[in-house]
C-alpha cells in the first residue's frame, strides 16, 4: 500500500522524537512493502517565527490531503508566561483541531510490566489498568464564545455541546467498549451543568443500541479519585473537552509510563498521532529525549488510520524488546545502567525489528 | 465565652457523625468554661421529605443568626439517577453557599503518621504532604447562566468571574501562604479560557502587595499530574469553584486518610465546618461510620470561627492518640484489631480529653 503522511515535527524535542518514529515507520513499510511519502509542515512557535502564525493554511492543506497526520510536540518558553498574548503556540493546535475536525481524542492508559515501579502508586494499585479516555476536542468551553464586559472587571466562557456532538464522540465510545470488555463510564458534573445534562440523557438514550455495553455514569471529581484508586476498574471513559483535559492527564502519570504514552485524535477528515508528553524545551537538540511514545503513536496509526494490525503490533513487541533489555533513554534508565541517546533508541528498534 | 452553632445534621450517616462532633464540642466547652447552644435545622434530602425544599428559609435564618454552622452530609440515593429531577438535595447546597456567602472552601490534605500506609500512593510520594485548597465557591460555571437552545438540541453553562470575586479569595491565599511557607500556586486555564486569564492578571497584580510569597501559575491539567506525582511540593493552592471541586476530591484521596479530612466555608455572613465525604447511605444507622473527619471539622471551627487555638489543639491531640490506640471504626482497623462503633469512637474521645 502507499501512503502520504503529513509530518508536523513542532517545537522543542518535537523533530527528535518524531525523527526516531520515522526511521521505524519507513522500516516497517519496507519490511511489509508498504511505501510511505513524508510530507512535512509547519505548526507552533517554529511556525510562529517562521512565518507569524501556528498553524499556516498551507500545514493545514498538506493535512487535509494526507492519509494521515504524524504529530511531535508544541510550545516554547518564551510564551509560557503570558497566555495573553496575541499570538500562541497552543491556538494553532485548538485551530488545527477544530479545522481538522479531529473531535475525538483517544488516550489509552496501560502499565508496561517491566515499567510498573515508576508508579507513583503501589503495584497492587496500578497492575492490570489498561483503560481508554475519548475525550470529545472541538466542543465545548474550548470553542464557545467568551471575552469581557464592564470595561475588562468580568470574564465570561460559554460551555456549549449539541445532541449531535455528544452522540457522534458517544458513538465511538459505545463500539470501542464493544471491542473491549463492554464496560462504558460517561464523566459529566449532571448535579450543576445543563451540558452535561444533554451529555447524560443523550448516552441514555443509546444505551438500547448497544444493549451488550454496561454503562455507568460518574461526576467527574468521583472519576478524579477513583482513578487514583482504583484505574483498573475502568475501561472505556467518554467526556467533554475540559473535564477530558483534567482527567488524561491525571490518569496519564499513574501508569508509570507517561514518556511512553501514545495518542489519537480522529474525525471527519483525518487523524493524527502524537505522543501524549510535551515539547520539553530544556533538553531540545541534546538526544536526550524518550522517543518511544512517537514511536507507539505511529503503531496507532498503523493500526488504526491504516488498518494494519500486523504492522502495528510489530512495532509494539519490539518496543517492548526495548524495555526489557533496557535500551532506554536516561529518564527510564536505572541508576547503574547505560542511557541510551534518542537516535540509539530508534537506531536499535530498526535493527531488531 | 458563649457560642451559639447551628447544626445541620443532613442526610445519612450525618446526624451519627455529627453527633460525636457535639458530644466532643461539649466536652470541650466543659474543660474550657465555654457554653455552646446548638439550634438543629433540616437540609438535603430529610429538608426535601419534610417541607419540600432542601435548603427551608428557616434553616438560612438559624445559619444567618448562628456563630458558625456545623455541617454533615447531604444526599439520598432515591435522587442518584435523575440528575435533572426538580428538586434535589445538592441544590441546597449550593443555595446555601450562594445565601451565605461561602466564596471561599478550605480544604487541606495532610498525612497522619500511622495511616500513610493507606494510601495508594508510595510513601515516599506521600510523606510530609501538607496542603491546603482554596476553591472559589459562589462563583463560576456553578452560579452562571445555563439552559437550552434549539429546541432542547443545544446546552449550555456559562462561566463569569469579576476581578472582585477573584480578589477575595486570591486575598484569603496570599494571608494563608504568609502563615505558612510563603508559596502560593494559582491555578487555571489561562490558555484556553478567558475567566482564567482575569484570575491571572488580578493575581498577578497582587503580588506586589505580598512581597515574601513566591506564587507559581499552573494550568490545571498539570496540577492534576503534579498532585499525584509530587503532592507535597504544594502548599497554598487557589482555584475556581469547578477546578476546585476536582482537584480537592483528587486531592482528598492521596493521603489515605480521606475519612479523616476536614472542610471550612467562609465567607461574608458565617463559616460552615463540615467533614469532607459525603452521606454514606449504605452505612444509614448502623453506627460504623468514621467520626474524626466531623470531629476535626469541630476544631476547624473552634480555632477559625471561635479563635480558640488550644481547644482545637486539644481535639486533635485526642483523636491522633484514638489513631495510635487503633480506637479507630472499620475503615481504619486492621484485618486483627477490633473495629469501634462510631459511638464508642466518640465517648473514647471524650473520656480522653
Ligand atoms: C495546550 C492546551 C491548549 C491543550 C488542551 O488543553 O487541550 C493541552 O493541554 C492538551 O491536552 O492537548
Ligand atoms: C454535590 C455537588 C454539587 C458539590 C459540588 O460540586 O460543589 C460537591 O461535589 C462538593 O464538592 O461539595
Amino acid at each position: 500500500m502507499k501512503f502520504n503522511i503529513a509530518l508536523l515535527a513542532g517545537d522543542g524535542i518535537g523533530p527528535e522524537v518524531i525523527n526516531e518514529a520515522v526511521k521505524v515507520s519507513d522500516a516497517i513499510a519496507k519490511k511489509f512493502n508498504h511505501e510511505i511519502t513524508w510530507t512535512p509542515a509547519l505548526t507552533g512557535a517554529c511556525a510562529i517565527d517562521a512565518v507569524g502564525v501556528p498553524y499556516p493554511d498551507e500545514t493545514h492543506e498538506i493535512c487535509m490531503a494526507a492519509d494521515a497526520v504524524l504529530f511531535g510536540a508544541i510550545g516554547h518558553p518564551k510564551y509560557d508566561n503570558d497566555p495573553s498574548a496575541p499570538v500562541r503556540p497552543e491556538q494553532g493546535l485548538l485551530l488545527m483541531r477544530k479545522k481538522l475536525g479531529l473531535f475525538a481524542n483517544v488516550r489509552p492508559t496501560f502499565t508496561f510490566p517491566s515499567l510498573i515501579d515508576n508508579s507513583p502508586l503501589k503495584r497492587e494499585r496500578i497492575e492490570g489498568t489498561d483503560l481508554i479516555f475519548l475525550r470529545e476536542l472541538t466542543g465545548g468551553i474550548y470553542f464557545g464564545e467568551k471575552g469581557r464586559k464592564d470595561d475588562g472587571e468580568t470574564a465570561f466562557d460559554t460551555c456549549t455541546y449539541t445532541r449531535a456532538e455528544v452522540q457522534r464522540l458517544a458513538k465511538k465510545g459505545f463500539e470501542l467498549a464493544m471491542t473491549r470488555t463492554k464496560k462504558l463510564c460517561c464523566v459529566d458534573k449532571a448535579n450543576v451543568m445543563e451540558t452535561s445534562r444533554l451529555w447524560r440523557e443523550t448516552v441514555q438514550a443509546m444505551e438500547k443500541d448497544y444493549p451488550e455495553v454496561t454503562v455507568s455514569y460518574e461526576f467527574v471529581d468521583a472519576v478524579a479519585m477513583r482513578l487514583v484508586q482504583w484505574p483498573n476498574s475502568y475501561d472505556v471513559l467518554i467526556t467533554e473537552n475540559l473535564f477530558g483535559d483534567i482527567l488524561t492527564d491525571e490518569a496519564s502519570v499513574i501508569s508509570g509510563s507517561m514518556g511512553l504514552m501514545p495518542s489519537a485524535s480522529v474525525g471527519e477528515h483525518t487523524s493524527l498521532y502524537e505522543p501524549i508528553h510535551g515539547s520539553y524545551p530544556q533538553a531540545t537538540g541534546l538526544n536526550i529525549a524518550n522517543p518511544l511514545a512517537t514511536v507507539l503513536s505511529a503503531a496507532m496509526m498503523f493500526e488504526d488510520a491504516f488498518g494494519l494490525k500486523e504492522e502495528a503490533e510489530a512495532i509494539r513487541t519490539v518496543v517492548n524488546k526495548s524495555l526489557e533489555q533496557g535500551i532506554v533513554t536516561e529518564d527510564l534508565a536505572s541508576k547503574d545502567s547505560k542511557a541510551y541517546k534518542t537516535s540509539e533508541v530508534g537506531d536499535w528498534l530498526v535493527a531488531n525489528l
